[in-house]
């Protein structure tokens, strides 16, 4: 891994404080907002996340158009431009969102890079790929500003006639923000004006009854909402939002057909918890969230933060994984957290972190960050193999031994793509836009807040003079984070807020000859806040306490009684069966009276931590037809033939990595 | 009920003596058969089988020809005859076997109540539906023999096109099993007739290569091979035997795609373990046992005991219950048996029943009969409400507090009928057809064999001679049944065998003047034999020990780690929330060191045995956003503050009759 190449000034950067301190991130709270927080922009030059960046920037990203080419989706575009012949291509009305999530991951992998002149060639490739692609999307749309390649092409130009399943308008949704994200990060025009034909013809057609809008629905599935608020953001034009407003409250009343799958079953502002189809409503609460971050919207955040609530507490599972139902895609009932059947599906944990985000700029408050830091490091990343060249639909947290697996979409195989490729490329722009979603300042001017830890530069502005915090840490391998102040004002106090983790019991301070230990530092919900006026050269150490935890779920928590799992940091552990060569993971039972042990392992799955355990395999009767017997015999009595064997754990994220075989994050302690 | 109409000798079983003692059920072995065991049959006169067969012939049967014009299915029929106008109803290319299994639910029916002249007003209005709907399907067929309303409609008379996906051949196979019982009940011809020319059609289309046919395929679900079997056996015709073995080793080899959902990942010779799609593998099995038992194919045999032993051990619910997944109602792998998300499609309950007679008549051997046993009475009974009016498709173990439940085929609530409405019909027909699954003679003519208890009479037929046992029972609410010999040949010895129930380990049997008991009595294999020169009068009385049972799983079921559930008899019981009016079941604990006492309840749910125990509520803490926490805190110990609870257990088959709430038959043990 080239690493020398990162530590370049990034060119998005310098382009972001060109244009008056301003980042260019996919949420970007307008003037008159009311968000607790706005976003600063974080320059990540190594370590974990770095590589994974990397890896993205230099395998996933630049593969792209050749798969869109090969699975068709560019020849849909020709096709509906009338350039080219032939079948379509693609079995579901929204393929073209696979594009238009390819053009905003390479839109801020190009911000990244820095423009064709200055980034090399492969840079330049990637800048003419992103230029050929707009101009295959500018060509494919009608000239009154529709477009969908599905309908005008397989439907014979028929449109809006099934809102409930038609995905035209989210289509819409993601063009918006792959134009908005082409825009901020490379300053063209030619996508946003697409796409603002497009939002333009929406708000033509659809309104109110009795606003001469010929049509008062909504979509299906949620996602032109929470783009159109980032179009108003852009533009100013307030019409995008009050559109996203108006759809949002579309949702709930039947217009759907009253299905929790389409989030039409009760109103947003009225639902007591998420329901329906993971991320259709992950994508609806984030709009809910952005229409309540510009107008002030006091109900819409209530009903966010209530929502968000529910969704911890009862429906998220150890990973930060949501939708415990394959049926459906489907949240299903609080605690009700399968772990082979969990479907946990990558987009969806990807909308959980975009959703969070927009939650920890609303509100401040440090949890939304604790939640990003866990789906981050566990239910999103495993989403990607540590190669960048395959992937997973669906994330369980458990396959069995002798599992047998036939592929498709929700294997527990990596794919190197999929018939609805939904998920690669929404992990790529997540990942290329990364940066975006680490620090903060807020509205008040008065501080910087980290909320995620890496090796690198935040860098934020304070009423218009720019602070800069340097970090160096090898988390999430180790605790300690080391973070220098490289600019500041020096001549008043400001405060910089460091996140401590939700995870983190035990942890130590030193702040120039101040030494805090988790009994007396200056942390308030989540928040270390430390003011001062700082110079330059100020160092803050931080020490997050490593130890292994054996961590144990709520006993509402059915699918797990019993059982414990094993944590790091923000790293949630699995064992995978080719660590286990002397049988599989199905009759392992850890012991808890014995503390894991930690051993780093530098050539294993790119470097990883493990955690080693003492466990014993059970012997199992043989031979009868039923499984089910008297209750009389304990099981939590291990039987003295019970042969002992060392369980090694790596990180969750790092699995499926090796050969196929069984897999399980909860360990039974009996 | 009037029970009183039950105690006329049934025509049906007249008729069948008339024939010569052979019995008319849905399974017939062949004179060369390799059977062990030929089905005898039973007339169920009273008691709790009566009593839900009183239902499905005054509610259930009587209403499906109303349910199948208003769902369109005899639309279709007319449609296809050019005997009506309008759209196509139904979006499945296999509605018409909705009206084939009522017709031979129908059949059935009228064989046990007589025919039009001998059993009265509400017979003949059954016979003149039979007849009529019987009209509309053969003026529907095509000259050729070919007959699917899907595709003589919508697919302009495609054929065989789609042949994973159409189910042309599956229908056929419905047709044929209609056919036979409508022959068998009635001894018309016209349907026979219709199943005939479809058959001699697909015969003259299908065939391996180098035979002639044009095609070299098969059906994605299976389904015509069984019911070819059975077509062979009614008509003799050695052609339809062995299509159905060509068909049955088509698959396994990629014809289909490879996919495990077609059956056709592995060919079932090899076959290690029961996979993909539950209901296509079970009728699959079937047909391998059928086939194995007419040509005395011992791969065969071995395959479908081998399956059949994988099946039970390891993929089978408590119920009897198969099929982990919704997704693709797929069997899962072993020990994957959640709660919530059980599949365990009534039908898939149904064609476990159906295969597993199958193997009792093969092999002779008393386990099968355990398992029919255990789906009668759990799985297969909960998927028709108590009243006959509604139905369930999927059978989950838990439903939790507060489900959101929008309803539809898959809900936990019941449904007058279904978008796929494979189920309903299914039931009725075997409920119509239950009396053929109860007992058999050998094959050798040595004696009779009492499969299931029920109070009636069974009647078999030794080489020429017939037996006849009465027998008298409370079971399941009671362990004795009482048999007394009534028809004999007196003068030479005979075996009566009576099954000791796999669940039973404490029983007393009385014979004459001896008595044993579950150390001495002469059972083999599950099999009680009693061997005499038996008199008319002889009596036999079997107790049962029917103490409450505290039942724990193979602790690779890690979906019930530290549960048990409650079994009492045949019966898994289940709590319900409207029999815990304090509050919800997700947070109560049983106390297992209590033993649960039983309470007869004649007004509870048309009269069931209530099995209570003690438990506790736990008391939970409020207010976090995360459900994970160190696992320090030993779970198992219930605070002091615990509300201690009585918990009330029904029959689970009984559950979802009174108002809609929370189910669980796995119960907490901490």
């Amino acid at each position: 891994m080239p690493r020398s190449r990162a530590t370049l000034p990034s060119p998005q950067f310098s382009a972001a404080l060109e244009q008056g301190g301003t980042p260019t991130g996919p949420v970007r709270p307008g003037p008159g907002a009311h968000a607790a927080l706005h976003p600063a922009t974080t320059e990540v030059r190594d370590g974990f996340w770095h590589t994974r960046r990397e890896v993205n920037a230099r395998t996933s990203i630049p593969q792209g158009p050749g798969l869109l080419e090969s699975a068709g989706n560019l020849h849909n575009l020709r096709l509906a431009a009338g350039a080219a012949q032939g079948e379509y291509q693609g079995a579901y009305p929204f393929v073209d969102t696979d594009v238009y999530k390819w053009l905003e991951a390479a839109s801020w992998q190009l911000a990244q890079r820095g423009r064709e002149e200055e980034g090399g060639a492969e840079t330049g490739r990637l800048a003419a790929d992103v230029e050929r692609i707009v101009s295959l999307v500018a060509d494919a749309q009608q000239p009154d500003g529709y477009l969908n390649t599905w309908f005008q092409i397989r439907r014979g130009g028929e449109r809006y006639q099934d809102l409930r399943w038609g995905h035209e308008l989210y289509c819409a949704g993601h063009l918006i923000q792959a134009a908005v994200a082409h825009h901020r990060a490379t300053g063209r025009d030619e996508l946003l004006d697409v796409a603002r034909r497009f939002a333009d013809h929406i708000d033509s057609v659809f309104g109110p009854s009795g606003s001469g809008r010929p049509i008062d629905g909504v979509d299906g599935h949620p996602e032109v909402e929470t783009a159109l608020v980032e179009l108003y953001r852009e533009t100013g034009e307030r019409r995008y939002l009050d559109l996203a407003g108006y759809f949002l409250d579309r949702f709930g009343h039947g217009a759907l057909g009253g299905e929790a799958y389409c989030q039409d079953r009760v109103p947003l502002r009225a639902a007591t918890t998420v329901e329906g189809h993971a991320v259709r409503q992950l994508y609806l609460l984030a709009a809910a969230t952005d229409l309540a971050t510009e107008t002030g919207d006091a109900e819409l955040r209530s009903a966010a933060e209530r929502l968000w609530h529910a969704m911890t507490a009862t429906k998220t599972h150890l990973t930060g994984g949501l939708g415990a139902h394959h049926d459906e895609e489907d949240f299903g009932d609080p605690f009700e957290l399968p772990n082979e059947r969990a479907y946990c599906e990558t987009c969806a944990a990807i909308a959980s972190i975009q959703w969070s985000w927009r939650m920890a700029l609303l509100t401040g408050e440090a949890r939304y960050s604790d939640l990003i830091e866990r789906t981050l490091y566990n239910g999103f990343l495993a989403g990607v193999s540590l190669d960048g060249e395959r992937w997973l639909y669906v994330n369980p947290l458990q396959v069995r031994d002798g599992h047998t697996d036939t592929g498709g979409d929700q294997s527990a195989r990596r794919t190197q793509w999929f018939r609805c490729a939904c998920c690669p490329p929404n992990v790529m722009r997540l990942l290329a836009g990364l940066e975006h979603y680490l620090s903060s300042t807020d509205a008040q001017g008065k501080g910087l807040q980290i909320h995620q830890y890496v090796t690198g530069r935040y860098r934020g502005d304070l009423g218009g003079t720019p602070v800069t915090v340097a970090a160096e840490t090898d988390y999430p391998w180790q605790g300690v984070v080391s973070l220098t102040v490289e600019e500041t004002p020096g001549d008043r106090p400001w405060t910089l807020s460091a996140r401590v983790p939700q995870w983190c019991h035990e942890y130590r301070v030193r702040c120039g000859d101040r030494t805090y230990d988790h009994t007396d530092a200056p942390v308030e919900d989540g928040w270390l806040r430390l003011e001062r006026t700082w110079v330059t050269g100020d160092q803050v150490v931080l020490e997050l306490g490593m130890a292994p935890r054996l961590t144990a779920a709520d006993p509402r928590v059915d699918a797990v009684r019993g059982c414990v799992a094993i944590e790091r940091g923000p790293l949630v552990y699995c064992l995978e069966q080719v660590d286990h060569p002397t049988g599989g993971l199905d009759d392992i039972v850890v012991d808890t009276t014995r503390p894991p042990a930690v051993r780093h392992r530098p050539d294993l799955l790119g470097g990883v931590t493990t955690v080693v355990a003492a466990g014993h395999r059970r012997q199992l009767p043989e031979g009868d037809w039923w499984p089910y017997r008297s209750a009389g015999a304990a099981p939590e009595a291990a039987p003295s033939t019970d042969e002992p064997i060392e369980l090694t754990a790596i990180p969750y994220y790092a699995w499926a990595n090796r050969q196929d075989g069984s897999m399980r994050v909860w360990l039974p302690t009996f």
